[in-house]
């Protein structure tokens, strides 16, 4: 179970990293919607593995096929099915895997729980399964295109802006190979990154997304909040472990009445320390959030690893990986932030003011 | 929507905090569990006002009375209904609220979602609704005995514990109003409190949860992992603005090569940066986590709102209110956690090596 | 589980034949819906046990206690809560029921399934538990008032009426206890269905349900078909075996030639065999459908029953019960259908021509 | 919405008549179930066009490609996803059908509710979706084994068997084209499907299902019962007009001193009248309904039809259809009973006598 996420626009996925392909089903896509499919293929070379020297090599053409639901160029408001075709398997590599256990990778987990898996490549634990969120997030973009959603890497290890994002240029994001839209510490993080790839290391980071444009009047309550489910969606990100939005975990240290966010007469706040949500609802302001993302496990070094039968022994990792996912995983975090957006959008037409 | 948390043990809830009661009915809970109805009292006592000179002073019995789903002290399979009769109502206190918004609350959003809302005591915003979570959590924490489920107030502004929950001893949380196991700086804590509430003003602060004896393989990957589940429940709570588990944001300044958890022989391992869940799924080591809480946006002063008609008025803040939320959100946070455990042991019983 | 129905229109019900109360939460219900309390209670009275001799003369004044989610006349868009507090329980009535197992009962299922139950009048399955669905219903009406839903009893036993809808007076409905609109066969009923309690037996029947002016688009297809919700729905009452739309089981006999519905110009179609329903999907003709009761279990007649050690014993049948409960199930099979009705209406905001 | 079916063993599709490919993707599905490949491709055939000859001679080879999940011939725990790729398309035979409504069709219905529709071959509406249904039940009969699951022809038009299932020889039924068991009665049907299939018009029938050696306890009150989850899939099925179970409409004629299955001691009933379910849940006992399908829609013949811009004209019914679904349907019928008991044993496995 767990395969979905959303709750009118759900999205349903599938696949193994060295399975045949990957792929999944939108469900509650609303009918009419002009699909640039362009524009879908575009957002996927963004998460590509190849793009650049600090990312893994390996090479995948990560062509979506779409199988129904779209006629003509529109959506019909049936669901919509894609494929993404694996090509680039080397699952030789992965044989060292199928009897041992590696530390801080799911491995272990899955066969406690299952007593079965497909160690080939991670399995349906690989991060390659985001391709398919990426696939329904630049659906769910092309829904509400009036919101702006924008990730960026705000930390690599300790390398960090240290601005708010109001002071951030969004079209820098794209101009270099880690999304950091401050140049000089984007060449600082890439200069770091191509040091721990060389060391056969891993060092993780943090991204902030910003979500500008949103109206109010987006989320649940009590249990369904747009924070939490925003909230849910990147911890379902492989390697995540936090998440904050607003003033986050710095809110903690602050009296309320520094805190609070004061009202301009037209509804707006002189403040954002909010993030754009009161209450679990869109207030219109900006809604902004951080995700932290820890190192990846999968080392290209010498390493301890439990095997099947219960002993410790030495292994090299193989394969290829990312020595720092935050740049591919800039366009999973807005992928999931559109999906949310657009549920909750859907769902507001349900109750809005009846 | 958004009024139900769970999927196998799911608790639906209703409730204005100056209607007639709140309540819930939990649908799922499984048959012949003992019932043990003083826990559940006891656990509600620990959420209630009025226990010390630092939480709000309203007075609420704060009484469940169960009228279904339980047959001679045990489950029986069905659905559980129990409401809490609201008592210590004045709503007069809220009369000032009918026409304006105020700063950081839930007030405008709701009003802008619905058009039309119960503004006394916060109506369906306050926090009063966490009664429900109390009862729900505590009929969790029976079905579950095994797992052990500690929550603790670990900073409160810019007072913090600074050792691990390793170090701390948990029979010591209960022991003073703050629910600080620390009992040097609980004493601070409660006097930086207390000096905060005569200023009428409010203050954030952190808890911290640990939950041991967790079998492997609880969570349901893709969207439903366990973390994320906790994350969401976690962000549910009124004023929660961050959520972190094992090494948390931390993790994000770290080499894998430190980062990782090597195993022991017996599949438990050296270290737990990982937080107890791996790809998801419970691994068999402590879980823990981080709970970010904002400070309460209902101040006892003079503060700015916004009127109905889109004016900006100075008004005093009234009613009975905590200078501090989280010394009474620890059992909020640990039945949440319950809830979550319970629901993902009964998927659990379905999928496990089947 | 399964204490549930509906998505977006959402009731979650509890309760007990004998324990303190029953309710159910209903969440979905938009906001700024006016609600008129006379009008739920009115259905109630409709359902109400004591109307009439033919039915149970169990005494319950059925009052019905909203407890949050509507203020000041309206509906809030937070979840309904509501309970109706048992009065006329005669436990004692079913000690008998303790250790053994009535023939055709739910007694015996429940029990072996839940190793657990509450004997007591039946416990959660009574019929007694649709009184949650009919305050539901009463509300759902409310929410859409410009659909009409008409129930009757078009057979009982034997007796039946030989024609079709069409021809039916809805406004004769009320005139008998029977609920039966032609008066003449209701007076036959009325009699058998005396003489039939006389001698402690029971007898089933069918109500045919109709709904006028409903829009086109209702129902989700593939598998939330407007028929197949419907059918559901229905099946879900106590003693209901069957379930038929539109031609229904002699659509079976016909040739596609006699049976196809063709249009007229505006897109209505001359003939509706269909049932108002094509592919899943309202088409604005009328929709109807017939639900067949099978005759009560519970006789006031000596029968065998099973006991808990496994013995055949004879048993006198005692307690209030309904020789034949279609005439009571009629406001019921209109409150299920405008559940449903309201669900699709919800669900079409979202997704009609978008 | 609504493409999903099932709550643990859940099944979401997609596809259209005329797109690539249709496929699904299967959340739920226990691990370590062996998976006989041969077999489902074996129930794909006994639902596959051109059989014989009074089924459509549309030629499909309808092979199933699964693309994770399975891995060395065992499930994994994952999601399954596979495809059917569509081939034998002759999208031109449907141009005539872009601008007109065919009668007692959904053309009309999802034209209105999405403004925009796949006209070629029916697009979401085919029941060449019901591919994916077989897929998912053949996976389902593999879970649970133990249970029989026999679907076969009781009528065709007017010609019926008149004898109780017990007395029908399952081998029988794939002893013709017709899947009747009676294999004199099977002629005669088969004779009248071809004469109505040389007039160009289409007849009804129905589909009696028994469900043997069935564990008691399966199906969840009050709103998720056996019989009413078993009705709901059943009505999913395109052309279904109607489902009975046990004594279905003829149980309303009865009297209770009638209708009552009385037990032995075992806890067996002498009769069963119930058809194997008490209040929702399985008794043991066998379970068995029929299903009631109207005439096809489509002709081969001419007939009146609506145009777009409100116009009646006349349309000779072009394309390759079924004179009568039935005898494919058995299959089909199986598939959703196998789902439907699959979910409810996976269920079992949470709530039985905890």
């Amino acid at each position: 179970m767990g395969n979905s996420i959303g709750k009118l626009f759900k999205l349903t996925t599938f696949g193994e990293s060295h399975g045949l392909a990957l792929g999944g089903i939108i469900d509650g896509c609303p009918s009419n919607i002009k699909i640039d499919l362009d524009f879908v293929q575009s957002e996927l070379d963004r998460r590509k593995p190849g793009q650049s020297k600090i990312v893994t090599q390996r090479k995948e053409s990560d062509e979506v096929k779409f199988l129904s639901g779209i006629f003509e160029g529109k959506t019909t408001g049936t669901s919509i099915g894609f494929i993404i075709e694996n090509e680039n398997q080397k699952s030789n590599d992965y044989d060292h895997l199928k009897d041992t256990f590696r530390p801080s990778h799911a491995d272990f987990t899955y066969d406690q729980k299952y007593g079965n898996r497909d160690y080939r490549g991670g399995g349906r634990t690989s991060a390659r399964e985001t391709v398919n969120w990426v696939v329904a997030g630049a659906i769910a973009k092309q829904i509400i295109p009036e919101i702006k959603i924008n990730a960026y890497v705000s930390s690599v290890g300790e390398l960090e802006i240290d601005k708010p994002y109001q002071e951030v240029d969004f079209n820098l994001i794209e101009s270099n190979p880690v999304r950091c839209p401050d140049v000089e510490m984007a060449a600082k993080m890439e200069d770091y990154i191509t040091k721990i790839k060389k060391d056969g290391d891993t060092v993780g980071g943090i991204i902030t997304c910003v979500i500008q444009n949103v109206p109010i009047g987006l989320g649940e309550p009590i249990f369904d909040k747009l924070h939490a489910q925003l909230g849910k969606a990147m911890l379902s990100i492989n390697a995540v472990k936090g998440f904050e939005f607003g003033g986050g975990f710095s809110s903690t240290k602050m009296k309320g009445s520094e805190h609070n966010d004061l009202f301009n007469e037209d509804g707006t706040t002189k403040t954002n320390l909010s993030g754009g949500i009161q209450g679990g609802i869109s207030n219109g302001m900006d809604i902004y959030f951080r995700v932290a993302f820890k190192p990846v496990a999968t080392l290209l070094q010498k390493q301890d690893v439990l095997t099947n039968d219960g002993k410790i022994i030495e292994q090299q990792g193989k394969g290829r990986h990312d020595p720092c996912v935050v740049p591919r995983a800039v366009p999973i975090v807005e992928a999931l932030a559109a999906m949310v957006l657009v549920d909750f959008t859907l769902m507001d037409k349900v109750y809005r003011n009846y």
